[in-house]
């Protein structure tokens, strides 16, 4: 199973605090991308993996989806979602551990998930599921951790005696478990390579629409200059499929 | 138009001096993988865009293609291409800068490129002619130096206090022209991200058929331990495709 880091109570309050969770999907730099990828969603049956707070299941149902079912593992995140979204008929959450995810075959039109997939063990099973629960032609939007970002031992800038700031990589082509610590000590997340990520796709029945190594434009720096080295190694990958068939 | 370096006599003297020069493809350590990407040539039409001495060409002629047109820029490498090659009516060499690079109309079942694309400044108008140049579902097989290892501003390996080996990237985003040393000072890449490979190849008319990130296996660092580095960070983007439609 995967780990359920974010019932730790540290890890939970440091997530707390970030504008993700504080401001939703306006305060996820990434979601303008993340959103040019999704289909317009108004009657669709949309299902989100790792919904955290809710924050997309909502924006789903306000959209005009005709349902939205959002799954994750931790407890607090799902007290939080139920909280914010109160008696909406459209939204319903459900906890499950997405390394065994069970969803009810071809009665999705739109699967989605932010920055998840890399906490799960087992992709391939997953993605199945997936791909299992979409109807034909349904589409598939998921951000993960871009490789770069996961793959080192040591993840993080250094800034060496030139002033230049540089992201140190090792063990790129080493996919597997990593041990790191954001918000709280000994979070496990699991490398794989982008080729990992495309594959794995098409083994579970997706067609590959689109694929965004996500960082902010040149333009976007001059509102956010701390925002720089952002550019020098993506942060999140983007990927937009198509279930095959 | 793309830089000839090839044709710097230092630059040619020290390629010329590499294993992948002197054995050919088997003294390429990608080549194994890059075959399992390619169809049987047997009886095909086939192209090699940055053919360079030819090995390929040779190949492709002993494994029955019909024919082999080998194009490259630099006519060092292509006095030598003629040399090996000697009088085979399978195999003909045309000198041109595949930044402008012109073929007949679905005339090639197979196009292959290796290690050439990273130094067109237009790889749209490249991949859009070669595109066009296959046959329906023909395909497309490259290589070319792994974004990883284009993108910094001073591509090498660092080894920190603790000994940790370490390939620092910067300007992963920042697309576009490169200048670094290698065989000889001065030689001009462009960098590009793997999203914009894929997208390129989309918007020439391709489908993504297979990606790989290349690295030698674990178990080749028995054989040739002074590979280990090879896996903390990949050297070459090996691409598939077939032409749309």
């Amino acid at each position: 199973m995967a780990q359920n880091i974010y019932d730790d109570p540290d890890f939970f309050a440091g997530y707390a605090a970030l504008t993700r969770s504080t401001e939703g999907l306006d305060g996820a730099f990434e979601w303008p991308a993340v959103r040019s990828l999704l289909p317009p969603v108004a009657g669709l049956d949309v299902v989100d993996l790792g919904c955290g707070y809710g924050w997309f299941a909502r924006w789903a149902a306000a959209e005009g989806a005709r349902s939205v079912l959002g799954i994750d593992l931790s407890e607090r995140m799902l007290a939080r979602a139920r909280e914010l979204t109160g008696d909406d008929p459209v939204v319903r959450y459900d906890r499950q551990d997405l390394d065994d995810v069970e969803l009810a075959p071809s009665s999705f039109d739109v699967a989605y998930s932010s920055l998840a997939l890399h906490y799960l063990a087992r992709l391939d099973d997953a993605l199945t599921t997936v791909a299992g629960a979409l109807r034909p032609a349904g589409a598939f939007v998921c951000s993960v951790e871009h490789p770069i970002y996961t793959a080192p031992s040591t993840p993080r800038f250094v800034v060496d005696e030139g002033g230049g700031r540089t992201w140190p990589v090792d063990g790129y082509l080493d996919e597997g478990r990593r041990t790191t610590e954001w918000l709280a000590p000994g979070v496990v997340k699991f490398h794989r390579t982008i080729a990992t990520y495309v594959a794995a796709l098409r083994r579970a029945g997706f067609d590959l629409t689109d694929m965004v190594e996500f960082g902010p434009t040149v333009a976007d720096l001059d509102a956010h200059p701390d925002w720089a080295g952002e550019r020098d190694r993506p942060m999140f990958l983007l990927l937009a499929a198509r279930r095959s068939g």
